[in-house]
């Protein structure tokens, strides 16, 4: 199967909001009023979770129709626990991301418990971005500033 | 310091779409029609990787701040590559996530070279999405069915 590069480009509007790009598509960061931001859109954790739970349907679909499940209406639910000492400078042993992720498919279908926990289980093996959060990602950052500086 | 909830609820409108809500915003997910999607909004990882570029974006200015580095302007470059193998159920032995991640800090700063990697060092270590997926998460997955299915 041939590989598909994913990319976003951010343009820093302030300390807090980011103006991201993706292919056609715009959509605004920021953070809430309460840490210092202008609360101008979904904070970066909430896209995070976001676009997993949106990798969690498309997986959910694709593993049902092999399963032959009938979803009928479907809702996840996504929640994560921060500590934010670390990210603002402060002493702690916590780590400075969700401690954990907690994901709740909310779902009328007429498959049997024991068939959903099955459909579960196969999704979580499935979602990109969930083995990107679950299992560890190489992450490689770099500088690039201007020839003349 | 008191730890806060990140949440955010996705209702499946489609086995590709999922309106998402978090606090007062909402957002949609979608896939390209190549993935058989109505490519109505930004797939999931361009959400997951538009999350961790808002979250540097803070991140960055919270240690520019710390450092005494002046940001005149920057942009946020993030690009991940995807076999799409696994998640479509076909034979490999690639992951199902993003094979890596790569970050592109496109930076005006008088800030020295090495006083801009110092910076960067210190950003990729005190960012909490970047540490959900560079170092693995708990992710745990539930299912919640009518009561009177």
């Amino acid at each position: 199967m041939s590989q598909v590069v994913i990319s976003v480009s951010g343009k820093s509007a302030s300390n807090t909001r980011l103006n991201i790009q993706a292919r056609q598509f715009n959509f605004v960061a920021d953070e809430p009023d309460g840490f210092g931001g202008t609360d101008q859109g979904p904070n970066p954790l909430e896209y995070l979770l976001g676009g997993y739970a949106a990798c969690l349907n498309v997986v959910a679909h694709v593993v049902a129709r092999e399963q032959h499940i009938n979803i009928e209406r479907l809702q996840i639910n996504i929640s994560g626990v921060l500590d934010p000492s670390k990210f603002l400078g402060l002493p702690t042993n916590q780590r400075v991301g969700l401690s954990s992720i907690d994901v709740e498919f909310d779902v009328d279908s007429d498959a049997s418990p024991a068939q959903l926990e099955k459909w579960i289980a196969q999704v979580k093996q499935r979602c990109p971005a969930g083995d990107n959060l679950a299992n560890g990602t190489l992450l490689s950052l770099a500088v690039k500033v201007p020839v003349a500086n």
